[in-house]
């Protein structure tokens, strides 16, 4: 085994083990621990009837979320084994029977492992939600420290548990194929078949982002509309059928779905540079050590990410409200600027000092290690940057959200109208910095420095995913706080964490699209590459225009289909918990005990959900598949582009536009504005207007932020990763040119 | 004079004279007849006093809109001079000092047309509003013929003197530089120089439909906010000092907007084909006839859609609330199967059976009159479908209107869910019948054949004008006669005539913003063909790839600005309104006689508008020229995609959003569905909160349909022209590569 072998599998070991090792710290916390077993002077002795709530309810949500991830990864499983069946036989006819063959298994390989990323953050995160409630609980109101240590190690295991088990996973199988295709010239073919391991992530992110998109916010939806609207119950209010649906989605929507997409992300940029770094001979001259230099990057990422978690955690603890925000960014900040010096190191210790690159603009180009450096560090810089923005625009600590919640006072429309375009403008500058990621990138090293920004953007990953997951396990602390019927101010600290938690989920999301964008790029070129192109893609072409436009379509069909399927299971949601409220008139009576029944709300999800991600996933996997068979690859190049240009713009606008509407909305809600016009409440203890307003701004935003805009993502990635590994299939189609053969 | 001069201005001087036949028919409809001269048995008779405030009102109105196009106009003068002296500047650094003077010249003459234009339909139409509305109030309620087609007629006025000035204006321009021009080989230069009438008149249009588009929202949302939502007071309800605002607004955006944006799509449609034909030999040596083929298409066209007009007048009068959509529908229908065989006659007539053109695909390729005929053809039809779609998604006949009125029984927030997911696909079919269009005229003809398509699209035109020019006035109409207090059953009147407007103004928009699409995409190639380029455009470049992303962005940018601009204008109306509410409260007494400062509210709107126009209008025109200037063509290159693909997708989209939620309340607020929840009112008289969501969507569609949707077109369409008509200034620095020297 090379020294750089050794080097990844050391990184993604220690990253394993600080997974563990945060799993069993949160376990020190435990969800009920008895009232003999509690210090004697811990706020938890007063609550002893709650905590036993706690532990119900804990168990409900824990109950849902699996159910509906089997009953999502069996559908995941069968697809898997299907398309495995429709790859072997197209890649077999694209090239041989072997190479179909290792592509497949790269690609069930991939599936799985994306499957067991899934399962891995839910289980995490449904395991940590109660404990974080109860580390609320058992400190005084003022101090947030164990709540947010627990919310953030939840995090933080899925974070390095998904990292390590990628990247070892992905090496194992490289080394493993490498016994085959043991010569260096051959090892181009191999990266080819490898890139079947990104397919398979993405195919199952695809499934787990929409359904789980679907899921969270048909519950989501379902429970505002009725409840917090319509009967003036509170978020969360145990009376709410749907309540535990809610709750449930958390888990599969924002933990379960984000964790595969980002994994695929992860998955798919290692995939496009290394099928790109391996055209270049002077690379595989190199050796296995300069061929394997995007692994590196991802595992330094690793060390770097798990060094800086420190901050939060030991040398800036978090302590009040105004620290968590503080404390996450300054994570972010932190690992971006540390990982440029080690990414600079293993560039110059493993690439050559300067090596030929096929080039789709000029034939050929030299690139240099320091250029290579160079466009990590500018993936990884510019990730930040937006970061940064896009916290600017969802955070309710700045004016553009502010003032979506200041003209809430003119109403749900006028609402509406500044979120939408608040949405347009957050997508000027980090599309700008894309541009500017991108024309760097491919100046310096052609599509190999694409794929490399790409990978610099992802190399703080295990940071980005402990932040995205600690978003949704605190929002469900405050779920189980509230159900449970615990004191007021426990709630008030979740929210707290909470409210950060949705920006930081935003930032997430961010770097999710920013990175995603970066990734297709770099396999459309891997794949333009593959089919031996020169002289680039001409746009000003019949069938490559026309597809252009077919692509740039794309985004805005697959929003409207996940965007109606939300609506209508949200709808189908209203109904059920309308039934009940009727069937039991009591449920609405604060005095009585009664509780209604949760789990035909989580049904309803669950159903709902897998029958409608059937068909948006269909749309992204069949239209390169149907374009590259009929009309040819020039078709293939339109809708790649087509759909990266476009979707990049959407994906960012609908996600911040949920994000600000969000915050607009918490920002009211917990009074932060010196206006009293901008209350939750108003004197009769009645929701006022303008909370109202802000709510539906909330409700609309909710399938933008959490459902449409973040699967767009996989959209961009999926089909360009579907056309690189079916690129041979296609051009042994009459030479390329589809068979209508134009 | 040839032969083909005549016919083209044969046919201009029968539309004009038609125009003329259509205004003296409209002056028999007396304002205010007077009690002594009206009919003993019309109705009239009953309402005189009445009729005294219809004549007021509408003295007021005209007021408005004069003073508010008196300000804009003033401002596009001021633009016009300014640039034309840039303009001059840069074209003459680019070529000579004369080509720069015969640009420069096209360009005035091109923006004072598109400014007579604007002037010229609302002129007709503040005219007309009145007379529809006596002529609604002239006969039984059950009959709407006479105030149908005063309506109608109003638009056919607006319609065939805008056809009939711009194709005049054009070839007289022509014929003058042909005078200079003398020898055949100079006409190619000849219609560069005629690019800049194209130009002058999108430039003007720019400022009308952004200036006009917040103008008219702001007062309307205004309007809607303060009036229905807060004080439940009935649309155009006197007691609303922002109701003459409201109603200026629809003339001044709706129709001089409108004609100004169409008359730029016809004049730059006839320059990019006329600049790509004179680039063949062959259409050169077959003569002037030959080169004229595009205008021809456009002089068809007029006569075409007289002759059809009179199915609407005359053959099948329209007569009960059910016949206004269908004669409508009809009319599109008629004419655009009627103009095929025109085409195909001149085609074979004046274009050589077989020619050369230069091709960006292939460097040269061969076509055919009956090639050329297809793309008209093509154009022409597809244009009709998008326009039935359109139409399908817009009109609450169909499915999916009728569904965001259901949904809007869950609230606000899902009516917005609905209504988006429906924008967004209901622009799939539109997008790919462009594709197909794209597709074949491309193949058929190269990039002449596109602009042919275009031209096909604008055909009908005089047809499309008039259908868009009837809908405001009919708006108008309603709105006097609830002003005037005239009886229920006139307002009953206008409205369904209003409603058939509304569907009709959105598949107008489906029109303009199909060919806008095609426009573009001509003006693109010709810019691509001035320069030189063989080869066609690789977007597979560093800095191509990164303005596609920018390119792409602009569209969001531009509605961002647009979006939001309408949302302060419309606080301001708000904040207005109310203070005129608490300064005098009786205002608000229903019995009391007391009217509104309705001016302040003009001023408002005015004033908002003129200052929020520019920010919009600079980012379209500077963008393309610094991207030339500093980065060069491939720049512009990747920005003309993008924003193209971008365009068209958010435009179509945007604007049928915004006409589905207005019909959806129109649905509910006429009652048309048997479920007795979908109503106005409430069994005490109370809005229904069902009505009230709907009222959302359809505030928050006002600025998605009237401002931000429809003034894509005309970014795209500009930035495409104006690289056109700079394009040998581009071409001067450094090589084309800016002085970046990328």
């Amino acid at each position: 085994m090379a020294g750089v072998d050794v080097f990844i599998f050391f990184c993604s070991g220690l990253g394993a083990v600080f997974a563990l090792m945060n799993f069993y710290i949160i376990q020190q916390t435990k969800i009920n621990p008895g009232a003999g077993f509690v210090n004697p002077n811990s706020p938890l002795n007063a609550v002893t009837a709650e905590l036993k709530k706690v532990e119900d309810i804990h168990a409900t949500i824990e109950l849902g979320a699996k159910a509906f991830l089997r009953a999502e990864y069996t559908i995941c499983v069968q697809f898997l084994l299907a398309f495995s069946v429709v790859l072997l036989i197209l890649t077999s006819m694209g090239s041989s029977f072997e190479d179909g063959m290792f592509t497949t298994v790269a690609f069930l390989i991939g599936g799985f492992t994306s499957i067991l990323s899934g399962l891995c953050g839910m289980m995490v995160a449904v395991n940590a939600n109660a404990r974080t409630t109860v580390a609320a609980a058992s400190e005084p109101p003022s101090k947030l420290t164990a709540a947010f240590n627990v919310a953030f190690r939840a995090g933080a295991v899925m974070g390095y548990a998904l990292c390590a088990m990628g990247l070892a996973t992905l090496l194992l199988l490289l080394l493993c194929y490498k016994t085959h295709f043991a010569t260096v010239d051959t090892w181009n073919v191999m990266m080819d078949c490898a890139a079947g391991f990104g397919l398979g992530g993405s195919s199952v992110a695809m499934f787990g982002r929409v359904g789980g998109g679907i899921y969270t916010k048909a519950a989501d939806v379902g429970a505002d509309l009725v409840g917090k609207v319509v009967h003036g119950l509170e978020e969360d209010d145990p009376k709410n059928p749907a309540t535990i649906a809610d709750n449930v989605g958390d888990n599969v929507g924002d933990v379960a779905g984000m964790g595969s997409d980002l994994f695929g992300s992860m998955a798919e940029a290692t995939c496009a540079a290394l099928v790109i770094g391996t055209t270049s001979k002077d690379i595989l001259a190199e050796g296995w050590g300069a061929v394997m230099f995007p692994l590196t990057i991802s595992a330094a990422g690793i060390v770097v990410c798990m060094a800086c978690s420190f901050i939060a955690t030991h040398l800036k603890p978090v302590v009040k409200a105004t620290d968590v925000e503080a404390a996450l960014k300054l994570q972010l900040i932190s690992t971006t600027f540390l990982i440029v010096p080690f990414v600079v190191y293993l560039a110059k210790a493993l690439l050559p000092e300067s090596f030929e690159m096929d080039s789709v603009v000029s034939g050929t180009m030299t690139c240099s290690a320091t250029g290579a450096a160079i466009c990590v560090s500018v993936g990884a810089l510019g990730g930040l940057l937006i970061g940064l923005v896009t916290e600017y625009y969802t955070s309710h600590s700045y004016q553009p959200v502010r003032e979506c919640a200041y003209v809430c006072k003119q109403g749900a429309a006028v609402n509406m109208i500044y979120g939408l375009a608040l949405g347009y403008k957050s997508a000027i500058i980090p599309v700008y910095t894309l541009a500017a990621i991108i024309y760097f990138a491919f100046s310096l090293a052609d599509l190999y420095g694409v794929a490399l920004a790409a990978l610099g953007m992802l190399s703080t990953l295990a940071t980005g995913l402990t932040i995205d997951g600690y978003g949704p396990v605190t929002d469900n602390a405050g779920g189980i706080a509230e159900m449970s019927l615990l004191p007021e101010s426990v709630r008030e600290k979740t929210d707290c964490l909470d409210a950060a938690g949705n920006t930081t989920a935003a930032i997430g999301k961010g770097f999710a699209i920013g990175s995603a964008a970066l990734v297709s790029l770099a396999l459309y070129g891997a794949f333009v590459v593959r089919l031996g192109i020169t002289g680039g893609v001409n746009v000003l072409q019949p069938l490559t225009f026309a597809a252009l436009l077919v692509g740039a379509n794309l985004p805005y069909w697959f929003s409207a289909m996940t965007m109606k399927s939300v609506g209508l299971a949200a709808a189908e949601m209203v109904q059920e918990v309308e039934r009940q409220f009727k069937a039991d008139p009591s449920l609405l009576d604060p005095n009585s005990s009664s509780l209604p029944d949760y789990d035909a709300c989580v049904e309803i999800s669950t159903k709902a959900s897998l029958r409608e991600m059937i068909a948006p996933a269909a749309l992204v996997m069949l239209t390169p598949l149907v374009a590259g068979t009929f009309f040819g690859v020039q078709a293939v190049f339109g809708i790649l582009t087509g759909g990266l240009v476009s979707g990049v713009q959407l994906a960012i606008s609908m996600s911040n536009s949920g994000g600000a509407w969000d915050n607009a909305k918490k920002y009211i809600s917990g009074g932060f504005d010196p206006d009293p016009a901008l209350r939750k409440k108003d004197a009769n203890g009645n929701s006022t207007p303008v909370h109202d307003a802000a709510v539906t701004g909330d409700t609309v935003g909710d399938p933008f932020k959490d459902t449409s805009g973040p699967a767009l993502n996989i959209l961009m990635k999926l089909m360009a990763i579907l056309s690189l590994v079916f690129a041979q299939y296609f051009q042994s189609i009459n030479n390329g040119k589809g068979l209508f053969n134009v």
